[in-house]
């Protein structure tokens, strides 16, 4: 089985570009593929403010809801921030673009800096996330984690390479299952909270924990920002849809805002519903043991379907939220890339239209963290969560920004920011007071976040952000100085380096591979110089006689034997093309024609010296010369082993 | 630190050819260099007898002196069978050139694989064995072993690549300490044992073993054959030197006859002094506890100095056991590659003179054999001188119709068998009588090893060898066809190719880069195709508006565009080609012209599509085309990049 066959059997037959349209996802799957990550934040972000609250006291989780509620508050604020992006850039970017078009160019590297690193460490937390939740109920795998993470990380980079559709159609089930299977569970939880239909009432449990310490003052101000930072965990991934936007079907905007409220609505209910049901339940965090989410449905549910559900659903949620990385990360490199900040090569898609190659990007590098980590998502998450918060801050920062050039408009004009049109909009005011006050609220919470995560690993990201940022102005000045090296602007007959009309072929013995080298040489040129290497007086003399042998052939080519008292014949060789490159045609571009043999298997190339490539390699530096292979095949080539090729697939207009 | 440096400073400068001569051996360091095999078999030679005797109780040990007289005595045959073959082959080669001079190329390539065989074999078991030596003196590093057997492989490697009689010299101290040591044992041995110089007379201990079992008729014929072809271990590596006369000063046979000569003295001294004294003292060998050697170096000079001496030289000349194959090795795989039975460059010389490539082979195949038997060289034996065995027949045999020939010859007479010169000899009946009874015992002591071994392992090596054998045949086959396609005999002009005036220019852009392969595309044909894939209406339109941006230089030049609707180019680019290979000119050789961009760095070379490179690959096995990279240096490689290179070595008549 060829490469290529091998690659059509595992990522499918290539789409035409023109299908792109086709695979644009509907709002069903769009759900699925964005929002797994901010909805599978449920599964843990109530207890990470619970787990905060308890060194005071089971009677500080008092405080759950009110705090939940402010993180509800700050979501909303984002979530309605990124609709007014996606309705305002319908060509997607988020952060990125929003800080490229009003903050300039350095925030917008920032943002993108900081949105990359953490769509990489959502896609390593997922992965461990998910393995652990699968480790917990079979134990005995324990030892093979770090594997089945990155055999998760293998199956959704593959499912990913066969199209962003056919991966929204995989994923569109389970995340449904979660949302679903949690809503049952909150709807009975109410319903026996207010002792609906005569069933049965919720009773709290009689549990106590006492306070490890007493706070007062900043302290306990401290506490309680802990304890929110920790529920902000839930904004993760809020931002995936604004980047996407051009993944959705026409009209692309309008699907993407609509499909942005369904995600803030479910998010919204399933955290605010888990953390008062909790809170009410008297539920405790218990570290490393069963966790709230599980403690809940056992407690409202029962342990029996809707409870085995539920855990299924949230393990592969967990490992779904990978998939919101696996969207994001590769259509912001390819923003990057279009614009020169990372390789060029990271915008085009593949065989199913996908930035594969970010895809692939991703995959190598989150599973490099994995392996760093050795799958350990909680020593992972001090750095989680700080790139989307300082992006949400340059993002708002940006949108209030904007909403002071739209204000500036008169009713019914229009104007054009250099990415996208702009027009009057009667309550700029109170959007642009939102924006603001969203973005100085994010703003703190990334402080906080900084802060508090410092030393238990926020300065790898803290020190991986401008690092990466600096890279970004690295490759910039690369591409800006290839495109000034290339660029014709200016270019003059007197710029073109004029070709020398010589050829020089290196012969190791005169037979039908050097004769056709000499033959395609004399086609070129006029001055053939053939250069063989004599280690020894019987090579020369050979080497003379068989030259000899054909002089029709060799008429008018100069044939320079150069005794040589060492084996390494490209010595000599390489210093006789420098001669004449710098000494006899300095400035000109110089032939060399080198015979070729192309054995036909990897085997028998083994038997063969190697010297062709390697000279060609020892010259690739020169900047004056041209090397030409002349092939000369050995053994012609049976005729299964030509690549099998379908009938064209173009056209010759 | 370049490549080319850094081999510098590990191998060092290079060797002129015409210094080879002054690289030769003197016998005090070829005798250190090509005896460590044979003469380190004393370590282990007659324990090796006695071990198979024990099962017959501690009375059977009386049979060891016999047996290992009786092994002397093929030892002194094979020796003589050696000088013999020193002094008619003074080319070296031992039992390939002799077989292949008298027995044909099948026995020869026999004895080629045999040895080949066995001489990886050494490697692998020395290295093993002396790693044995010293974890039994120090057990904790006893997990290391393989480490330990690869860094002694690594070590002896680096040795042999800096030069043969560099490392000759490195090896003659512990060689010469080795046998001196003995010696001295022995010596001390026999003055105690006649009570010489009044000093105590040596008391045989009184240690008695039950036998295990009691053979009677065949099955006791057997178990002293197996303890006969126990001690014929002491034969390996004899034919060593007659591999190597080339490596000897001139006048090189009567130097290796001469050093043959003392190392059979010393071998047989040693052999046969320890077989006897340890049989008058009664010893016992004792499975995975203390040698013989051990125990007779114990007994006779007490645990002082002398024990040291000779436990650390042992331990020292296993390891150098090695050498042997190192010495013959690459000089064997030169000899058959000369004749086209295994691949050409390993006939070539290296920097210093010696056969790098199989240095480097040896290297390779013995560690993975370590790595395999996880340096365990017990497991090993059993497929160790069956090699040894079956060249020494077909040696002798050899030599025997060699005398047959010069039997033929008149007094005074010479003549010529194709690899060397023959005169009359008197003594011609007499050398031909101890070579045939010298192949006959050789050719039963590999029966008998063979038999005796099978099971135990010495079938890999049954099946090896043929393989092997095949495996020359294949290269020999590939290198006569190669040769064939590539006769100039019977060239006339219509063998030719006719090369078409056609050159095709693929371009992605218009720019200096590709304009510099336009140029060069003008410069070498009529007729020149530029040829571009448009993947979106955008493209096609730029690529027009650019080309015709340059009126004179794209005069005359055909622009093709392909409008495709997939991302991977290079189809349409390569289906393209084929066309005008195979229809417009068929049986024509077409040229192919790369604009290639050449980037300063690694890095640089990442943010760059390589289409050029899988272009040339996928183009690579079309028999009637030739691709022409035309380089553009992005930014002109500082002049440090430059490879530095030293004054010319070479002149041009």
């Amino acid at each position: 089985m060829t490469f290529s066959n091998l690659k059509r059997f595992l990522i499918g037959e290539p789409f035409p570009t023109s299908r792109e349209i086709h695979e644009r996802l509907d709002k069903v799957r769009a759900l699925a593929v964005f929002a797994s990550d901010p909805i599978s934040s449920n599964a843990y972000a109530t207890e990470a403010i619970m787990s905060v609250l308890i060194v005071l006291g089971s009677g500080a989780l008092n405080m759950t809801l009110p705090i939940a509620l402010a993180v509800a508050a700050l979501v909303l604020m984002v979530i309605f921030s990124y609709i007014q992006t996606i309705l305002h850039y319908p060509d997607g970017g988020g952060a990125y673009t929003v800080a490229k078009d009003n903050l300039g160019r350095f925030p917008a590297l920032l943002a993108g800096g900081a949105l990359l690193t953490d769509y990489i460490l959502t896609v390593s937390v997922s992965s461990s996330a998910g393995v652990r939740a699968v480790t917990s109920a079979f134990p005995e795998i324990w030892p093979y984690r770090i594997w089945l993470a990155l055999a998760a990380i293998l199956l959704i980079t593959w499912l990913n390479l066969r199209g962003v559709r056919e991966s929204g159609t995989v994923f569109a089930f389970p995340t449904y299952a979660f949302v679903g299977g949690v809503w049952v569970v909150i709807a009975i939880g109410i319903v026996r909270y207010f002792g609906l239909f005569g069933v049965s009432p919720l009773v709290p449990l009689d549990v106590t924990v006492e306070a490890e310490e007493s706070l007062v003052g900043f302290a306990f101000v401290w506490l309680i920002l802990r304890a929110f930072a920790g529920g902000t965990t839930a904004l993760t991934g809020i931002e995936a849809i604004s980047n996407g936007v051009q993944a959705f079907k026409p009209p692309e905007s309008r699907n993407a805002a609509k499909t942005m409220v369904a995600m803030g609505f479910m998010a919204m209910t399933l955290f605010v519903g888990i953390s008062f049901l909790a809170t009410y339940l008297n539920l405790m965090p218990v570290e490393e043991g069963e966790s709230i989410l599980s403690q809940l449905t056992r407690n409202i549910g029962g342990g029996g379907f809707l409870y085995i559900w539920v855990q299924t659903f949230t393990a592969l949620i967990l490992f779904l939220a990978a998939n919101t990385g696996y969207q994001d990360f590769p259509r912001l490199s390819s923003f990057l890339a279009r614009d020169g900040f990372l390789p060029r090569w990271m915008q085009n898609r593949g065989d199913r239209l996908v930035f594969s190659s970010g895809i692939v990007v991703l995959a190598v590098v989150s599973s490099l963290i994995v392996i760093a980590f050795r799958a350990n998502e909680i020593a992972m998450l001090p750095l989680y969560a700080l790139g989307v918060m300082l992006s949400f801050t340059l993002s708002q920062a940006g949108m209030t920004i904007l909403m002071g050039k739209i204000g500036q408009l008169a009713p019914g004009e229009t104007a054009n920011t250099g990415v996208t049109e702009i027009h009057y909009e009667k309550k700029w005011r109170w959007k642009q007071a939102l924006n603001a006050a969203g973005a100085v609220v994010t703003g703190i919470v990334f402080i906080i976040l900084t802060a508090t995560k410092f030393i238990e690993g926020a300065w790898i990201v803290a020190l991986l952000i401008p690092l990466l940022v600096a890279m970004f102005y690295t490759i910039n000045h690369h591409y800006d100085s290839v495109a000034a090296s290339l660029s014709t602007r200016g270019l003059s007959d007197k710029d073109l380096v004029p070709i020398a009309d010589v050829a020089i072929v290196p012969i190791a013995d005169v037979h039908r591979g050097s004769i056709r080298a000499l033959t395609y040489a004399r086609r070129i040129a006029q001055d053939v110089r053939a250069v063989s290497i004599a280690t020894h007086p019987d090579v020369r003399e050979r080497l003379e006689r068989r030259w000899n042998r054909f002089p029709k052939l060799t008429e008018g080519i100069r044939h320079d034997i150069i005794d040589y008292d060492f084996r390494d014949i490209l010595e000599p060789l390489v210093d006789y093309i420098d001669r004449v490159n710098n000494r006899e045609f300095p400035g000109q571009i110089v032939t060399v024609v080198v015979p070729e043999f192309i054995a036909e298997s990897f085997w028998a190339r083994l038997l063969h010296n190697q010297t062709a490539n390697i000279l060609r390699g020892r010259l690739r530096h020169q900047e004056h010369l041209i090397v030409i292979d002349v092939p000369y095949h050995i053994e012609s080539p049976a005729e299964e082993e030509q690549p099998e090729r379908k009938g064209t697939r173009w056209s010759l207009r």
